[in-house]
């Protein structure tokens, strides 16, 4: 497994320098673009590691999977599915053109950000930073580390730049999706969006929906059903504008963010971590998606199979 | 003429019980669905009233005729233009769709929401306060009248619940379209929008355009080439997505707003403002379009006649 | 098993009321809007139907599937994919819109009408008999019956009122990304929209998807690879722009089709056919979508759990 | 005059070079770019013409404004528009999205291409033969000139490779919008496009616009109501999607077509037509623009001054 990792790691080292580090902040653009790593868990709870994988990244729309199961356990299934939706879109992550020509306003699914956001204000709490704690604590128990925190620099740079996600969420405020004030919703989306870690806890958040609920300690911590609800996600709108292609060519449940993670919890016997901060055109890691591929294609892990 | 009038608001009583006021704050709402006015100013400046006109209600889009106006006086044509543009959409006024759908963002023109609060965020002005003073004293000067102000409840009403244009607003920040702080630029925007007058007055502003920037008191107050180019976007876009019906049907450059104003200023002989609260499903006064159709095909207005 | 079959069918038909039957030509239309019917085939290859399994329905969009299969035998995965693409798209099956806003143009997947055109139009063969009659040996094939055909009054009513496909079909001639004469290449798909089975038949097309490309009889037709793309699809796009939902709440590799059918391909063990042509506002079979749900349910068939 | 011309034609050869002449059938591709001409009839019905004014050219586009005239005479205002609207649309001249977005489908205005289609559609006659027939006998009695005919080649191109204006027809047959057979009506359509006459000839089309339907012999044609309706469409919707930027810049009611001809009529002095097959990025020849532009500006002939 060691050697095959590695051999990844190589792989995704070569493709990286035709990606692009994301570069609308600039807490971001200066990720090295060289990174590569990836961590895997198997079903025997085995680690392992190659590359760069005690890098620390902040997590961007990875947090999607986490802040929706929340906000399920919080409002039950019903109340988060009648302000949004299920269906993929098609469309760029940042759209928000649907929320207006499709009638009555619901952001599409809960992986574009208009859908996440939604999903955040969602989440019970009597303070913007109390929100914020529960769903921190929710990724420290999943996790199982109390260390994990958030970057601030990332956050406060989110904050100032986010206005294209403060026009969405203003758009479903007229549009009675989001109840919530707004811009309070968007400080717990913009600090979500900048929780950190390294590959290798990555991993424990992918073993951690590889097996329904219960964290690589065994502690089990949401229901199977919220969980697979989450996973369906993942196959549909997981990876942005390009879930379809990559449920072709991957066929497992993943989550990537523009930070360069990406999660992929197969069912089957792995549970991966990847990390390469140059990114496609649809906002993929490049390495990621290269790594990915090929593991999943050696080992059979399409759930389509 | 007196008798000419009156059988027009005759006409538009009649048909005013089939449109609607605004509804989307409750200081709109409250208005009187049944009021209806007409006021015009010949070529010898002799002015006629009939129905209504002594009613002061808030100009809404209307304002947008004059803050391009000082737009074009502070900036000029041409940073004007580089930041909004100038054709028609076929969509609706408060639309943000193409924002995002046409590449680079640009609000397709100064009479949809989204260009015209470009254009507010361009007039000259160290504060907000200040900005929106410069603008009303425009209007004073325009219509000869220091007592003209803005309705204060109106005002808040719009602040507190216009998040559709705070979308647009932020929508346009990011994109590099507006390059001031959003909620000021608003605030500016959410006044012009609530500045109140009488049908009488409105006439006054509609002779103003009709005699190329002369008001009726005989000042030069702007530029021939500014008033002409508002004329032409009142034929173009100044009757939200009905101008190209409006055109057909009443020839004549003209701009209408939710609160129940039409203001029609036609090159030849007559400044025309009509008043009718109830509007029909584009956003116009169901009333004032009778009003203005009816007057134009007696007198011959349209300009491509 | 059968008890529970009878159970599910009274559900069926208790829902069934509340759909339509499609209505768009005649021969569709007088369809019983009562009939509901399902047959399961079990990993023991044993065979359950209960209600209305042996009418014989038009297979409509579910012959995509077949048609994907053999242009991807024919021509293989890269030149398929540079023509058609692999994303979800939000919208109704016979949308256009993407075709024109999202450039280069690229029907989204081969399950929307505009991708399936273009698919039908990869299939090889001299003239548009031969084509579809390929495609049709391969559906006898798979199913195990050569008196598998197609309706000829659907298939007229088809060609005669398909000109929102023309259309697509002209539109994508235009854009190059069919090279075909264009009513050869609807001809076929019309045919194959027409091709009619009962719901026991249907199940062995389940059936084959279930088993990578063995049909019930044992013989090995396609490879593995290209059923798990075809089976990808059905995930992400297969129930029209229900998918999303209906992946959240079946979680099984299905296509439907407006003539009242849906085949369900659980890669564990049951492969599922279901008909009732009372449709839902989306398209699909309102009583099938209802019996797979509670059958999905019952046993655990999601790939997401 | 005939130096201000020269002038002109000058200031339009200096500018041709920017543009591009039209590609997309082989017959307009080989027009020499380099072309410029402008005619130009006084009110004294005095002719100026400088530059290559006796090339015949099609005039594609310009067409649109005859046959809405044809079909108001055969149909009636009520009949043509509940078919086709009157709005301007922000979009390309070929665009079809808003067929399927706005609902119920009706093309915004009888100047972009689904709408101009729609309108020949309504043109009487048995056949499409004598449909184009009554079409351009009324195009010889405008002008007074029987040598009128069309350009074969570019009509059986039109015809050959026209599919994206046959994308749109048959959107429109099926959403009831067209109700006579598809290829008869596109049939007309093609040749209307490919109708062909010189810049002077043309500059008579533009003079019965000018004079509301009485032509430069002085025959009263059509009616003032019609011709003013046709002239309303050139200022909202003239030249396609640069007709809001064009009422701004020049101001007069005009027609442009891709063959590098556009027609402007003034209600004042002037009718005017250029001829210039190097376009710009919306369609529209790029030296016709620019001598327009300086002929308008130096002769005030702005409707809107």
């Amino acid at each position: 497994m060691q050697n095959y990792l590695d051999l990844l790691v190589k792989n995704g080292k070569e493709i990286a320098s035709k990606g692009k580090v994301a570069g609308y902040i600039p807490a971001l653009k200066k990720m090295n673009s060289n990174y590569v790593g990836i961590s895997v868990i198997d079903s025997n709870k085995n680690i392992f590691c190659s590359g760069n994988t005690n890098i620390d990244f902040t997590i961007q729309s990875i947090s999607k999977t986490v802040s929706l199961l929340i906000a399920l356990e919080d409002r039950g299934f019903d109340y988060v599915f009648s302000k949004v939706g299920m269906e993929p879109t098609g469309d760029a992550f940042n759209s928000l053109k649907k929320l207006e020509t499709v009638q009555p306003t619901k952001p599409f699914n809960p992986m574009i950000n208009a859908g996440a956001i939604a999903v955040t204000s969602m989440i019970k709490g009597d303070s913007s930073d109390e929100k914020f704690e529960r769903l921190l604590n929710l990724f420290r128990r999943i996790i199982g580390d109390d260390s994990i925190g958030y970057n601030k620099n990332v956050y406060l740079s989110e904050k100032e730049t986010g206005n294209r996600n403060r026009s969405m969420a203003y758009f479903m405020k007229d549009a009675g999706v989001i109840d919530t004030e707004v811009e309070e919703s968007l400080d717990v989306y913009f600090k979500q969006c900048s929780i950190e870690m390294n590959c290798l806890q990555l991993a424990k958040l992918a073993y951690f929906f590889s097996n329904n609920g219960t964290n690589y300690e065994g502690q089990k911590i949401v229901s199977d059903k919220n969980c697979e609800i989450v996973k369906t996600f993942m196959i549909t709108c997981g990876m942005y504008n390009e879930s379809g292609e990559y449920a072709i060519e991957v066929g497992v449940p993943s989550k990537s963010g523009v930070g360069g993670g990406i999660i992929a919890s197969s069912s089957k016997n792995f549970s991966i971590a990847t990390f390469g901060p140059a990114l496609n055109s649809k906002g993929n890691s490049i390495a990621g998606i290269k790594m990915l591929k090929m593991f999943s294609e050696k080992n059979n892990l399409s759930i389509f199979r």
